[in-house]
């Protein structure tokens, strides 16, 4: 007996399942029982140079029709012929695992709920922080805990990126370029700069911990890394931090979603999270504070997640795909939520005699510490006391 | 409907399981879709001043022979009367579930095939790295990895005495003493600071990284934490390292696996690892590499881990049973093992000459880097250079 799948979308991450089912089939089919076979892998071109190239197939309809199939990789992103995929697998019963976050962040709700009424899995490890497991951490481990709160470092481009920065002292456009040319950004790099990647990818974390009550990403505000400056660097390491690109959560009736860069203080474990590493810290009220770290994207560590996914989806009865809500619910408009700030200026006194009503700490001789503002009062604030600038701060 | 269990042994961690399972009921209730129930709590004492003092019985008969209970939660230690009651309770299909790092790694074969004969689970998630999710993640979301390294702290307790002595500048004895007093050691401290913990926990981390292959807890060869001085602290500042206790992995046709304390350099993640807090790095040959940080201990920590394999053990089919070979399987000798070690001499010059078969390298004036040098050749460079000591490097 073997286990049949199919590969939908041969690019950098199907090829890496493929890859890796293949150098690992021995440990695979000892762990599993059977063997792991792709059946087929489908996409728009053919691959006459791969070694896997008989098994490429432009035909969808001999994929979907092929009962043989147990299992759909949907590695081709997007939410358009994904989503359009996704749906005839789960509805025909064939279980679907994704590296796919837009796709999951957008229609998950939809889609979660078509794989439980064909009694089959959707499952999405991969979605978030490539080769970290994180997801299936969050659904079993830490299920006896209600989640606080989620802080994490969930694009591997930006922290790349910001990572050159510091390290070379390059400005933003250069170190962007960099990035680039070493394959680390796209061509088109808005969604890792601007800081959609990231709000997609905590929508889904948010999701979760928020008990299946569905956050969207376009409930999420996303700040990307584009204005940050070289001065800005500079003013971060005089203070002891760093600036990484956050991806906050924290429960509550209403709870706090959103995406921004933030200063992070020497003390905090994210500080030392470089390079195109990813990591996660969760916060649990029986757990306390753990860390989840690895590879956030990249072929074979995505691949590995996606495979693990596999693997479950084999062996284990249809998973209980944990619901996500139709609509999604309510969260703390962005204006409204309270945030720890950095105001940089130049006479710290007149911040400090403006910021009387909040907690403040006087961090440098230009950098003073605000606690617990409304990012819809920051303005006033920063402008009353004639200051540069502000920024989210992570202690 | 609900789901009763039965908490054997009421001390810090089966305490902290009742409390985490009262203070999240609501959010279990609704992840499981039944209420988890916990009808008797087995001790040698009542605890009248409890409010689970109702629950609480000294007699095991009761709790063995009640048809209503799923799952047992061994939180008694030790492998006398611990082992005794997982056999009873898996013997008549009751799932175990717990925190007894030290009866898995010595009775895990014989348990494992007891529950899997009996249709149940025998789930441990809790015994290594507290609340850190690590055992599932190996198992499920690294599956289809070869797991080729393992390097982890797995012992808070050596772990805060390594920190206060770095930080406070305290000698071994006086942390020790220190820590003792804050509850984080035992007033016999042997196993945590001769690393028979570490060594327990790494039988488990090893034999599941090892494909089930068991590695038993005495064949590992482990060395704690007694010997190191404030001078080694200094020595170890001065070459921008920090002494860990590190239980370490390697995969091979004869895996590596030893616990030893480790000059660890600071662009090593688990550098950052302090005070009572665990760090567990991995390397899958697909996944490239992945940390685990966390409290690896305490109360509520240990309990969180601990209850999500209660609510896996009530939501799952029978948990696929991962065997553990009956018997041990072989390992390199600890002699016959190749390390990275850091030699420290007066005269670097003689070291070097004496190494000259290995590849080194010159950290400072009196410490030298000596490469992939086999634990029983290293007395003789030691004496050879006329060294003054040696410690395992990590990079």
């Amino acid at each position: 007996m073997a286990i049949n799948i199919a590969i939908l979308g041969f690019g950098t991450v199907g090829s890496g399942v493929a890859e890796t089912l293949d150098i690992n089939k021995d440990v695979i089919a000892k762990r599993v029982g059977e063997e792991i076979i792709v059946k087929h892998i489908l996409d728009v071109r053919e691959f006459p140079e791969s070694r896997f190239a008989d098994l490429v197939t432009l035909d969808a309809d001999e994929v979907f029709t092929d009962k043989d199939i147990k299992i759909a990789v949907e590695t081709i992103g997007g939410a358009r012929i994904a989503y359009e995929y996704t749906k005839r697998a789960l509805s025909s019963g064939i279980s679907v695992v994704t590296s796919n976050k837009e796709l999951v962040s957008t229609k998950g709700p939809e889609l979660i709920e078509i794989a439980k009424n064909n009694n089959c899995c959707y499952l999405f490890e991969a979605a978030v922080g490539g080769g970290i497991p994180i997801i299936r951490p969050l659904y079993k481990c830490l299920a006896a805990n209600k989640i606080t709160k989620i802080a994490g470092i969930v694009n591997g481009t930006t922290n790349y990126i910001l990572s050159q920065m510091k390290d070379e002292g390059l400005d933003f456009v250069t170190a962007l370029k960099q990035a680039q040319e070493n394959g680390f950004a796209e061509a088109n790099p808005s969604a890792d700069i601007d800081g959609i990647d990231a709000q997609r990818k905590l929508s889904i974390l948010s999701t979760i911990a928020n008990d299946g009550d569905y956050i969207a990403p376009e409930q999420i505000s996303a700040e990307g890394i584009s204005a940050i400056t070289t001065d800005d660097m500079a003013f971060a390491a005089s203070i002891g931090c760093d600036i990484k690109l956050i991806a906050l959560y924290e429960a509550g009736e209403k709870p706090v979603a959103y995406v921004a860069p933030a200063l992070v203080d020497k003390s905090n474990l994210l500080y030392n999270v470089n390079g195109v590493f990813n990591a996660i810290m969760v916060d649990g009220n029986s757990l306390g504070q753990a860390m989840f770290y690895g590879q956030g994207a990249g072929t074979l560590p995505t691949a590995s997640a996606v495979c693990g996914d596999i693997l479950e989806a084999a062996v284990s009865e249809p998973y209980e795909n944990r619901d996500w809500t139709k609509e999604s619910v309510e969260i703390t408009p962005y204006d409204e939520i309270a945030a720890d700030i950095v105001i940089r200026a130049d006479v710290p006194a007149k911040v400090i005699g403006a910021a009387e009503a909040y907690e403040c700490e006087v961090l440098s001789d230009e950098a003073i510490l605000v606690k617990g503002i409304r990012h819809k009062d920051i303005a006033a604030l920063v402008s009353e006391a004639g200051a540069k600038s502000w920024m989210h701060y992570l202690k």
